[in-house]
C-alpha cells in the first residue's frame, strides 16, 4: 500500500506521490501519515526538520481533533506506512512540519504547502480519473477535493531540487508543511511558534481556481474574511408521542437557524458568504431532540462585511434558540483573515513564471472567491517587514473545488516545481 | 463486568437482572448479549429455544442495521460476557428469542417481552439512581430509557418460577422476547416467522406509562397506528464561497422540510403526531451539503388518520426536493397498528391483578399516547381465533419515558412478575 | 334592495329573513343593517330594546374597528336599508341588541342569537345554492359562512312568536342579539354590561357543527379555551437592491414566526390549535418589508394546555423578532373560556327537542372542535346561581364551517324557532 | 392645496414645485395629478404634448393598476387640481406625457423624468425637514422616497428654461415624463409606443444614489436586469379548530417560499438580489388561509445571473406550493435590462458638469445598485444608432433611498436644472 517518494529527474515522481497522497487523504490536524512520510523524506534529503510543539502553539489550535480522533488517525497512518519516530513527535494534532536548508548567507525564503483533505466521499463514477488509474481514496469519506495533494507533492519535489548540489541559491530556504488549512485553522498555531518571523519573502500558491492550465496569476486577490464557528442547540428530549410537549426541540431550533442564516440579506456594497455546512441533530426517530450541531461559516470582503455577516448570524442563533426553547452554545473553530499581496513579491513570481516552460499566459492576477490562511502568515511576514504573495498555478480542473469529481490536470506539476524552484533561484540568487 | 442471572426466592434477582441490561444496553436489532443471555439461561431452566431464522424472517426486517453495526455489536456482545454459541445463530440482526415449554395437553399461552434500548445518552446527574448505585449504562450514547430492561428482567423471572415443579399449571407457554420495539419493527418480522400462529392467550405488558406504583390497568387503550421512515435528500456539492450558486443545498432542503413536517395542521378529529427525531446533513462546513437524513415518523389513531398525515408528509418531502433542487429518497423503517384489546383477555387481568399483593388499585383500561408493536402479534392471535391484550404495571417514574433521567420504582418488578406468572396459572390452570 | 321582515304564519319567512341577511353580510362589530333592522323590528313587536352602550362597556371591546371603518359601516348600513334612528344610538362598534318582554312573574330566560359574518369572499360557483337563487353576498369579501345569518333569523322569528297573544308564558324573555362572535370578542362586553346578571335560564344554539338535518344534540361539549391576538413587528425599511443590508426584514420575521407557530408541538394530554389566519408585510416589491402584521390564535381544551400554547407562541414571536433584529408589538384581540353547561337546561334541551316536529333523533351531547364566546354568558349565568346549557340543532351542511360554499339546510330554520319557542313555553310555563 | 408651478428667474420654484409633489405622492400607472399637471403646463409653455395611449401601449403595460383603483386616483386627482381636460386623455393609468418642441433642423434630444412615488409611510418625525417645513405626503401610505419629486421638478424647469427665447438651441427637445419607473414598468409600454424611436441623443439622471452634493458621476454603472413577479398561492379554507385538517394553508406556503426566496445561494462571480417586499395572506384569524400574495423581485448583474436567480426562485415557489397542497399562479409584473451607457454621451455629461457653477467635483462614473428602466429607452435609442446615459447628480441624503425618512438636499435641484439645460444647449449647439 505504500509508494516510494524518491523522484529523481524527470520521471513522474511529482504525479506518483501525489498519487499516493490522493489515495490515503486525511483531515485537517490529523495529518499523520502524510506529515510524518514528508518529515522522514525532508530529512533524508539533508534538511534540518522542526515538527509537533516546535512549530505549532497547542492552545492556538481553534477546532482542534479529540483526543479519540487523533488516536485513531495515528494509528490508521503507522497502518499505512507512516514513520513511528515522526508521529510519536505531533501529539494533539500538531501536524505540522518545516524544514529548513541553510547555504550561506542570504535572506530568508519561505514556502507554504498545506496537506489536509476534506470530509467528501469521493465519486464513484467511473469517468473519474482516480478511479480509473487506481489512486481513489482509501479513506472512506475523506477526499483531496482541493488539490492539497498536489500542494504538498509539490513542495517535496521543490525540496528535492533545491537540495541537489546543482541548485544554485544561496541564503536560508524554508519549507512550511501546513496541516488544517480547511477551515483557516492551522496557519495562525504556527504563526503564533513563530515559524515565519526570521521570513523575508514568502509564497504560497494553489493549483486551479478556475485559471486553466499554462495560465499563472501572479497574484491571487479577493481573499475573503471567515469566521467558523460550531453552533449547538441544547433542548429537552421526550417521547415523541407520549409527550411531546414536554420537549424542547433542539432539532427545529436548528432548522429554523439554518434557514435563516441563509437568508442573511446579501450586501449591496460587499462580498460576502454564508453557510452552514454540516448539521447533526437528535438521537433517534421517535424522541424530541435535545441537541443540535450547527457548522457554519460566514465571509466578507473586509473586517466590516464580515462583522455585519457575524452581527447578523448572532441575532439569527440566538433568536432561534428563543423561539424553540432552547439554550444556545457557540464556539469559534477558525478564522480567515484577508491580505494585501506585496507588489514586489508578485512581481517575481510574474518575472518566474513568464519564462517556465509550458506557461503560456501570465495574468497579474486573478480573483479567488475563498479564503486560505497563508495570509495569516503573510500578514506576521509583512508586519515584521517582509513581502508576501499568494498566487495561482493553472490547471484545469474537472469540477469546482470541493465537488466529489474534482480532478486536476497534473500536467500542472511539473510547471508549479519549476515554478517555486525559479523562484528560489531568483529570490535567493548568489551574489 | 458480569452478572449471575440466576433468580432464586425472595432475593431481589429480578432487579440484580434488571440492573445488569440497564447498564448493557444495546439498540434494536442489535441486543446480542441480551438475546444471548436470554437464550442461554431460558434453555438452563428448561425450555426449548429458539432463534434466529427460526424465529424470525430476515427480508422482513424493516430498517435492519448494516453489517458492520451488526459486526460491532456481535463483538461488543463478546466481550461483556454473551454466549458464543447462541449469538453465532442470530446472524444479520435476527435477535429474537421464543422460549418453550410444555406441560401436558392444554391450550398455548404467550408473553411478549421486549429487549431493545434507545440511542440517547443518560444524564450524568447524582440525583439518578443509575449513577448513584453504579448501573449507569456502559454504552455511550445507548440507555434504557422505556423499561425494556425491566420488561426482559421480569420475563426472565417469570420463566424461572414458572419452570419450578412447584408452579401449578398445564398447556404450553410461550416466551416471546422481541427485539426492537421501538419504532415498530421486531414484531412483524417475528409474526412473518409463525410464531404466534398456534398461540391461543396473548399477553404484553408495560412498566409505567403514566400510571403509579401499586395500580394495574387491565387494558392500554389509545394505541396509535405509526409509520416510521427515512427521507435522504441528495443534492450537489459545491465549495461554499468559491460556487455555492454551482451547489444544490440538501441542507436547506431537509431544514424546510422538518419545518413543513412539524407545521402539518393539526386534525380536529382524530389523534396525530409527527416527529423528525434526527437530522444528519452534509460533509464539511465550507462545502454545501449534498445529502441530508431525515429519520422521521407519523402517527394517528386510526388507518384514516395515519394516511392524512402520511399523505401530508410526502407532500412535505416532495416540495422542499424541489424548493432546492435536490432528490428524494424515502426508505419505509418501521410500521405499527392500533389493536383492539380482547375483552376476555382485559378481564384475565384485572382478575389476577386483583388478587396479587401490592396492587391496590385496577383500573379498567389507562391510555397510553403511543405505540407498541406487540399490536402486531394481539392482531394476527385475534386473526386466528385467539385473543389478547396489552396491559399496564404501574410504576412510578422519575421523568417521562424517553427522558435522559428515566427511571422506574423497582418495587414494580416483583409485581409484574406476580402478574405474569398468575395469568399463567390462570389461563392455564390445570383441568 | 331591501326585504320586509314581518314573517307571519307558515310563510317561509325565516328563510327570507336569512337570504335577506345573507345577502348583507357585516363583519364582527360592525353589523349596523343587522343590528339596526333587529332593533326596529323587535320595537315594532312590543319588546324593549336597548342597544350601544346601554348592552356594551366600549372599554371592554377587545378587538374593536377603527372610527374609520365603523363610519365607512354606518354609511353602507345606511344605504343598504337600516333605520338611521337605531344606527345612531350605536357608536363605535356596539351593536349589541337586547329585547325584553316581560309577561308577569316569573324567572327570566334569555336567548342568545349572533349576527357577525366572515371575511370569506363567497364561491362563484354555480353549485351554490346563494348563486342558484340570488342571496349570493353583496358585500365583497364577506360572508355568512358560519350560520349566523340563519341565528339571527331564528332569533327574530321567535321573537314574533312568542310576542303574539296565543303564547303560552310567564316571566321575563330576553333575547341578545351579540355582534363579534367570531374571535371570541362581542359577549365579554355585553357581559360587562350586566346584559346577563338577573338571568335564570341561559340557552344558546348552533346549527350544522357535523351534526345532520333531523337531529339535536342537547348540549355542545368540547369548548376549546382561546386566545387571540396580533403580532406586529417592526423592522427598517431600505431600497431591495441598493442597501438591503441598512434593512431589518419584518416579513421575514413573520414568514420565521407562522412556521414556528404552526410548527408548535402538539400535545399528547390535550387538545390544542394554532393559525395565523392572516399575515400582512411590506409596502412595496423592492422594499424591504418595515412591518409585519400576523393575525393568530392558540386554543386548549383547558386553561392548562391554552397557557401551554399560549408560552409557546410567545416564545416564537420573540425569537423571530430577534432573528431579523425587529421589535415586536402584540396586542391581545380576543378570548375565550370553556364552559360545563347545566345539566338540569340540556334536559330541557333533550325533553323539548325530543318533541319537536321534524326532529327523528336527539344526541345527548355532540363534540364541537371550536370556541363560541356564549361560553362566558353561560359562566356568569351560573356564577350568580342560574343554569346554561350551549345546543345544536343539526344541519346538513354544503360543506365545513368556514368553507367558501358553506351552506346550510333551510329546512332547519323551523325546527329551531320551533325548539327556541318550545324551550320558552316549558322553561316559562305558566304556574 | 394647489401650487403655482409657473418658476420664473431665480425664486426658488423648483423647490416649489418639488415640494408640491412631494406633498402630493402618488404610486405608479397612478400619477394623474402629476402627470395632468405637467402636461397642462408644459402645454402653457408652447410644447406640443402627448399623453396616455399616444404614448403608451396599454396591453404592454406589467402590472397595470385595477379599474378600481384607476378610478380613485383619477378622483383623487382632480379634487387636489388636476386639470379635468387632461385626466380625462389618460385611462387605464396611461399616465407617460410626452412634451416636444422644435426650433429649426437638428438632431432629436430627449431627456426622461419619471414621476411615481412608493407605497412607505413618511416618519412622523420631527427631524424630518417636510414635517418641519409642512410639505409632508398627504397620501396615507404613499411616500415620494426616490427623488422622483425632484426629478419631475427639473423636468418642469428645464423646460420653462429651454423654451424661453433666450435659450440657444436648435433640433428638437423631446421631454420624457415616464410613469411608473419603481418596478421596472413604465418605459417598456412607451418604448413600444415608439416614443424613442426617433431620438438620437438620450439622457437620463438621478439625484442621490451615494453621491453627494456638489459632486456629478457622467454615468451611473452597475445596473441590474431585474424580473418583478407576483405569486400567489391558492389553498383552501377551513374552520382553523373544527376542521384544520381540511385546509391547504396558502399563509403557510407563502412563509416557506419567502424564506426559501431569501435563502437562495449568494452567486459567487457575480452580483444578485432576491426581495419579496410584500405579502398578503389570509381573511381571517380563525380560518384557514386559502390565499397568498407574494410580490416579489429577482436581480442580477447579467442575463445569465438573472437567469440563475429567477430559475431558483420558479423551483422555490413550485416547491413550496407542493410541500401545502397549494397551487401556484405567477404574473410578470415587470423587467429591467441592463445597459451600457454610450462614451459620447457621458463625456458630454462630464464636459458640461465641469463647467456648471456648483460642482466641485466630476467622478467618471459612480456604481448604483440598482435598477432603472430607463435603460429599457437606452437600449432602444442605441440600437437606432443613437447614443444614450444615465447620470447621477450628486446630493446629500439624509437616509438610504426608500427609507422612511429619506430627503435630498434642495440645493441639487437648480444644478440639476442648469446641467439638463447645459447639455441640450451643447447637443442642440446651433450649426
Amino acid at each position: 500500500m505504500d509508494v516510494e517518494w524518491t523522484i529523481g529527474a524527470n520521471d513522474g515522481g511529482v504525479a506518483r506521490i501525489r498519487r499516493d497522497l490522493h489515495a490515503h487523504p486525511e483531515l485537517g490536524y490529523l495529518e499523520y501519515r502524510t506529515a510524518a512520510k514528508a518529515a522522514s523524506h525532508l530529512t533524508r534529503l539533508g534538511y534540518g526538520v522542526k515538527v509537533g510543539p516546535d512549530v505549532m502553539v497547542a492552545i492556538e489550535m481553534l477546532g482542534a481533533p479529540t483526543a479519540a480522533a487523533v488516536e485513531t488517525a495515528r494509528s490508521a497512518a503507522l497502518a499505512e506506512g507512516a514513520p513511528a519516530e515522526w508521529v510519536e513527535r505531533m501529539p494533539n494534532g500538531q501536524t505540522g512540519v518545516v524544514a529548513e536548508l541553510k547555504r550561506g548567507a542570504g535572506p530568508v525564503l519561505a514556502f507554504r504547502f498545506d496537506m489536509d483533505a476534506l470530509p467528501i466521499q469521493e465519486t464513484a463514477s467511473a469517468a473519474h480519473r482516480p478511479n480509473q488509474e487506481g489512486y481513489r481514496s482509501r479513506h472512506d469519506g475523506v477526499m483531496h477535493a482541493c488539490a492539497h495533494d498536489a500542494h504538498t507533492a509539490i513542495g517535496l519535489a521543490v525540496a528535492e531540487r533545491l537540495a541537489h548540489p546543482a541548485a544554485r541559491w544561496q541564503g536560508t530556504l524554508k519549507l512550511i508543511f501546513q496541516p488544517a488549512e480547511e477551515a483557516g485553522r492551522g496557519a495562525h498555531p504556527m504563526v503564533q511558534a513563530g515559524v515565519v518571523d526570521d521570513v523575508d519573502h514568502f509564497f504560497a500558491g494553489h493549483l486551479g481556481c478556475s485559471v486553466p492550465s499554462g495560465t499563472v496569476a501572479a497574484e491571487a486577490r479577493g481573499f475573503l474574511f471567515a469566521r467558523r464557528s460550531d453552533a449547538i442547540f441544547h433542548g429537552v428530549a421526550a417521547h415523541a408521542a407520549a409527550s411531546p410537549q414536554a420537549g424542547s426541540n433542539a432539532l427545529l431550533a436548528g432548522a429554523t437557524a439554518a434557514l435563516g442564516l441563509h437568508a442573511i440579506s446579501r450586501h449591496a456594497g460587499a462580498v460576502t458568504h454564508v453557510n452552514v455546512g454540516r448539521m447533526v441533530a437528535g438521537a433517534g426517530r421517535n424522541i424530541i431532540a435535545d441537541h443540535c450541531l450547527l457548522q457554519l461559516e460566514v465571509r466578507g470582503d473586509s473586517q466590516a462585511s464580515l462583522a455585519f455577516m457575524n452581527r447578523r448570524a448572532e441575532e439569527v442563533l440566538a433568536g432561534a434558540a428563543v423561539m424553540h426553547g432552547c439554550t444556545l452554545e457557540t464556539k469559534l473553530m477558525g478564522q480567515n483573515v484577508g491580505a494585501p499581496n506585496s507588489a514586489e513579491a508578485a512581481d517575481i513570481v510574474a518575472a518566474v513564471a513568464g519564462r517556465t516552460d509550458g506557461v503560456d499566459t501570465v495574468l497579474p492576477w486573478h480573483t479567488m472567491d475563498g479564503c486560505d490562511d497563508a495570509t495569516t502568515m503573510i500578514r506576521r511576514v509583512q508586519e515584521r517587514g517582509g513581502s508576501g504573495v499568494y498566487f495561482i498555478i493553472g490547471s484545469d480542473i474537472a469540477n469546482v473545488h470541493h465537488a466529489i469529481d474534482f480532478d486536476i490536470d497534473e500536467a500542472a506539476l511539473d510547471r508549479g516545481v519549476r515554478i517555486f524552484a525559479g523562484i528560489a533561484e531568483t529570490v535567493l540568487a548568489p551574489r
